[in-house]
């Protein structure tokens, strides 16, 4: 095994850079995991731009697909040579947070073990995946075996969009026969309109402006979809329910105008469920809010992540329920990582989400 | 029977006077009440004060206790000269709303059935309890028979400050050994904290600075008192409970400043549970919301209602698990309610609930 | 309007005769329907054979498409010539069961308001739906509008087969990636298998020995079909899910061997979901059950009725999310009535539901 | 440090002896505590009678109270000399059950990792705490601190019968206002009954003959309290209640006169939560059962552990809400431990639970 791999590293903002570093060794509780395919996140684009700090140095990337090339001295129940994937958020098992399912809030071992948005650690506060190897921390709690069968392609996904996505469906409580929306289209809401759909909501409302994406949500599941660029999407949502309103609204975008609309088009009792990294304080205003007498819910909810998620998604993909290949619109090798990062930050060509292989 | 009867009217913003009004006609699904004690809440203030605005004419009042005088035709069940309450909301039990469980937002058997604080009608959207007379409305879905033994003392808090302020810890989904923060100490979030003690809570966290709600906060079952005009009550609160926040936190107020502490001492994943009648917009701080990342829950409760809640809470008086009689501490003749309105308006005299007797 | 009507009328142990009876009159809170279609129900079988008792001279059936001839004088939100079904448990809406959510076990208005099955009224303990005319009892809660487009057989499972089956689905509270086992695949498993599906299970296993029922299971979206004829179906599932077992196992036939074979199939935490109707004693095997430390959830479920719940499933129908169509194999007048019953009775020529037009 | 150390060995049925055995060397994982404090459970009767069976050689005893001797190379968060207690069960943290919730069927890190009772490794499958030292797996999903300033016995009912009692309440989702009866007033039943009260219910009725225990009961939160042996307890309940049946029935026998009679007095819709370990088949009556229409729930619970579960316990010890060192009737040193199970076994001068000091 070499000594050296490349990774893609944040030096400053506006510059994510393919790099050399050490292969990094392996703890007691770690696994290092060969990436065999990766990919790039909005969330990343929010790094590069210094929208979201992260520390000089750090390799980006959370989506990891690969081979377990080395186990940890403490890890039982893997093999190396395995295929596996682990998710963007990878919980401890053994937190207060994790022991309560809050998993993605984990704290790790030490303190009172809770701490938020603590479950991220991929190329958050620890190196990422965009990189030939990956250390997986917590290995047992986090890397899940991808069945035979499926590519790499197939189940790249999981790891975040579709955790995201069917999260965000998720925390909804999304029952039979309720009606959703969902605004915004991007990789992310495309998942939630697919959750939407695996959880029996009866009609299905996609807000999207972008042809391709409109495209691509009826063919997740929505039923509608409103181009809020030519129409006023809270009023055409409530035409469409026939002014009763949706069951569950769900914000895929991190933007005011999104959360708020979202909340407007809720029928009373009805939930909002937010997965936007919003990069601004968030207004409720008093008549969407019912002054607050509307039994309203609003929830957020970060990407779930650990073993068990992973498996169940993977039992998603592998029973044709729902096939994310569509969504990889581009393909690169690592080495060609910033020409990605080019396309991808800047939303050319139709991209969706490209696939790196190392 | 006579044809006339004394009600709290409406007249415009900062008066409501005692007047006569005809005493109402019974339709098939009503019930006419003989009001024997009913009370003055906050909210009837903001109708005072102009701040929630109602038609002129309207009979104020919404906690009725009283004795059934006159069923309607189609009414089963009950015998006149019961002893009943009903709840400050009154669903019908058969709109959509109701059947789907949310029985505040009921819209009624017309239409869509779902209308935001529909199930709030008394002095509302028809005549309300502070009269010498009540009609009740769908009778069979909200006339509860009071248990014997109990008085009219011992349940004036159920049809509104008991459910409301229980809803709001129910709607928290407190757990046994959950740490709670409840923001202010009126009647409401005296019957909150008290609602977090019977569901289990183990640190619970009062903030007041008036002493005597204070002290009525230790007696419903606070742990902590936090005087907020002392001490920053989020550091406090953050300290009290090691750093760790807590997992429920009850607005009971009605205001920014509670509402946005009431969302930075959560733990991540904490619920932030509301029941403050709002008079502006609201903001959500990006850093309190963790970017949207922390999986938080936001959920506001309109006061539960119907005859089913009701029964629920005279379980908890006639059980002994709560006493709500230190709450009324001033007693008024319905002749002399213009004075109490007075004194509540004012918060004189520590006053926290008044008892009316036509 | 004719004051007479023909009716399938009980009248012993094995004798439902196709009889005349007067149209009822309409009290205040009901609705008088002319049937337009209905069905027979496995269960009117149980009450033709003696094994659930009825009155004699009773009307059967519980499954009403039809149109609104008569409102009574209390009824609001609806118009004569609408077109409506109701399920086939009528609750009042009002009873403590139904405001606490289990309108099945509706006591009416009276006394404590809990009745076991008490929400069962049609064809049970009053007359029912296989008839000219039906009466629908507190009717604002159990008229549900049809929409517009959809024909008689497109709602006709509505009233209880959809109701039950996916009543089953929702009471295993089936999660995204579940693998669920259905045992039986008459018409109510294959909703519940239908159920499972929408609900976002993705291995679903159907045990089912009849050719025709394992196809149409099949198509309602079983991936595996078991024959419990040629293979034992307690070890073929455990292989399927590689000895994990299920998360949910659904009863859906009413006997020992396919509840006993439920619970061994689950996986430790599990659900057996029962929806059969036994009529012998039930024994929980001590291995099964892991000695009463399994975790294991039991839970039984009577079909889900009321206007909300008709609403949602025509919603799924309009949506296209499922069509119950194949299920009718056979169709009859209601003038022949008695050999739709000879012919459903007997499971003759691979019957599923019969649709049954006066 | 010491290479030996004394243990309750299991033998052969009717022989648990004081034994010695080498101190256990201590993994990465694990932790070595020094039990201060355990003592016996009824579990532990069915393994000295061969009711359970264990291997020969095996320590008994699943209650420790102690302080960290040694901690493994992996483990972090905690320091040598902190006093800890430890679940009755010991969840991985890592397992797919774990990460599910279902901690008390943990399958370990190997494998499917699902396992029924899987969790329960103390005393069962690896040596017990009735010993002068323990070692606990998976130390940072089990080890929880006692908080400064309480005692051994104050915290010694928390691995196993506090968390076993409260669960059975838990299960059973007891809300404000409920009325249950817990069959049988043992230390579990009795910490059921303490459960309920925490809960909210308003209506408690214990189900015991002996007079000491029904005096517990009360003291427990018991408002009624049963004597099967001079009255019918079913009827007795009906009574109680007015005919409505509880809302949770709680059975912590283990037998079939206790578990019917728990879901003969259910209400329609109501939760039978058991936490008996049985020793035979169980009988479910088709009349209790009301044939599968009843919208009953049968749920079992195996005393839940992890760290975050303790923690909360303790908080329930600490904060004052319940004081469970009544239920310590009898001391013993470890010396003198086969004294102790004489007397436990047999039930001897009113015991209730024994503490056991090496």
């Amino acid at each position: 095994m070499p000594e050296k791999m490349k990774a893609a590293i944040f030096v400053e903002p506006g510059r994510i850079i393919l790099g050399e570093k050490p292969i990094p060794d392996v703890g007691p509780l770690d696994a290092l995991i060969r990436i065999t395919t990766t990919t790039i996140c909005g969330t990343d684009i929010h790094i590069l731009k210094g929208e979201y700090p992260v520390e000089t140095g750090l390799t980006i990337g959370h989506e990891p697909v690969g081979i377990i090339e080395k186990l940890g001295s403490a890890v039982a129940g893997y093999e190396e040579g395995q295929r596996v994937i682990a998710g963007a958020i990878t919980p401890s098992g053994t937190s207060y947070a994790s022991m309560c399912g809050f998993h993605s809030q984990c704290g790790g071992a030490k303190g009172h073990g809770w701490k938020a948005i603590g479950g991220w650690r991929f190329g958050n506060t620890i190196d990422g995946a965009q990189a030939e190897y990956l250390l997986v921390p917590d290995a047992m709690a986090n890397l899940a075996p991808v069945p035979d069968g499926l590519t790499d392609e197939q189940v790249l996904m999981c790891p975040d969009i579709m955790s995201t996505g069917f999260g965000g469906a998720q925390s909804g409580r999304i029952k039979i026969g309720d009606s959703v929306a969902i605004f915004a289209q991007g990789p992310i809401g495309l998942c939630a309109t697919a959750g939407a759909k695996l959880m029996g909501a009866t009609t299905i409302i996609a807000v999207e402006s972008i042809p391709e994406r409109a495209a691509m949500a009826r063919r997740m599941g929505a039923d509608h979809v409103v181009d809020f660029s030519k129409t006023d999407p809270v009023a055409e949502i409530m035409k469409i329910t026939d002014c009763r309103g949706v069951d569950v609204a769900i914000e895929a975008l991190g933007t005011q105008a999104t959360f708020e609309s979202a909340l407007r088009v809720l029928r009373p009792g009805g939930t909002l469920s937010s997965l936007g990294v919003y990069s601004e304080d968030l207004k409720l205003p008093l008549d969407a809010l019912a002054a607050g007498l509307g039994d309203h819910k609003i929830v957020t909810t970060l990407c779930p992540g650990g073993k068990e998620r992973m498996r169940r998604l993977m039992e998603v993909v592998s029973s044709g329920r729902l096939d994310t290949r569509p969504l990889v619109t581009h393909r690169f090798a690592l080495d060609d990582i910033e020409t990605a990062y080019e396309l991808f930050s800047h939303q050319r060509d139709g991209v969706l989400k490209v696939a790196i292989t190392p």
